[in-house]
């Protein structure tokens, strides 16, 4: 059987960097904004809004009070159950392919669980994410740290509510996952030999 | 400076036999039941009752409603806040010795913040520890399975109480760790030539 790794992660907390680097060491492959892209192109919709989407981060904002406006409403979670079926469909597939893989994300962990795959957590403190968030962030986006704090919150919230929609194992819980690595002041780089030699374990 | 590991642990985890086994691994000192000797000579009382008050798993389970038990849980409480400043001085001795160390629970990753130790905290499924408790138990020892689940929580909420005594940094939490490990089905000895390359990573 293939080897499956799943990275879950804070936000701003390097887990896609650190994905990508552990794959790129062991020479398995990296899947992780190919998964939004081909859901987008199978549903041909918008990347973007995609991603919104399945990150949870698009919410309903309006009053539902209308009865137009229940349709809306329910043609909406439509396109949201469309979207996560499409994901889920594609995830397995990737599975199929029967090559050695890390995929960052999209609650790979539960959906390929008869894979047995190895689970890994990452996460930080809320300074060295702020950091991170600052340093990758566009440079026209100006958000204050208050700001940037409860964007990176709001987007962590998506995904536990997004995860919510498949499995009651909660993300973030640490019970669901092999190791969980705390990247606060950490060098991503230097700890993918730690984690290579995990991998070598777990195997 | 001497680098410090500490490690936490859930009850049957088998962080403990990780700890003596990395320590082994890698030349450091070992301290666990060493601390709890230590406590006992210098505070002339009974290793065992020492265990217990300095785990948390010793409360007061009588009716505090006359004048004579208020002071009796009173010279208790004294006892117990006695006991654990001896165990504080003699934990912050063993670091100031200035040797390569791994240390068991106590709290040591908090007492000893100002060593930059690296914390790994130790977990593992119920089912998994129930199997580790029943193999090292002793053989006159026969709980049912439900008892042993409950006797497992009741150790891990006295660490977490005692914890709460010196600090507000929840026991557990992994936002207090560098790294959380979870040892369901895992072969320990296995194990350690990971948390030795962390060790590398992080010292």
């Amino acid at each position: 059987m293939a080897r499956i790794i799943t990275i879950s992660r804070e936000f701003g907390s390097g887990g896609r960097e650190l994905g990508k680097r552990l794959a790129d060491a062991l020479g398995f492959e990296y899947y992780d904004r190919e998964i939004i892209d081909q859901v987008a192109e199978e549903s041909n919709m918008d990347a973007g809004f995609v991603e919104n989407v399945l990150d949870g981060s698009f919410s309903i904002n309006f009053p539902v009070t209308f009865g137009r406006t229940f349709l809306y409403a329910d043609a909406l979670q439509q396109n949201v159950t469309n979207l996560l079926v499409t994901e889920q469909k594609i995830i397995k597939a990737l599975a199929k392919k029967n090559v050695d893989m890390v995929i960052v994300g999209r609650s790979a962990d539960v959906l390929l669980r008869d894979y047995k795959p190895l689970n890994i957590f990452v996460y930080a403190d809320t300074e060295s994410k702020l950091a991170r968030c600052r340093w990758r962030a566009p440079k026209n986006e100006a958000l204050s740290d208050k700001e940037l704090a409860r964007k990176i919150k709001q987007v962590d919230a998506g995904r536990a509510r997004q995860r919510r929609l498949i499995t009651d194992k909660e993300w973030g819980d640490m019970k669901n996952y092999h190791l969980c690595i705390n990247t606060t002041g950490a060098n991503i780089k230097n700890l993918v030999p730690c984690l290579a030699e995990f991998v070598k374990y777990y195997f």
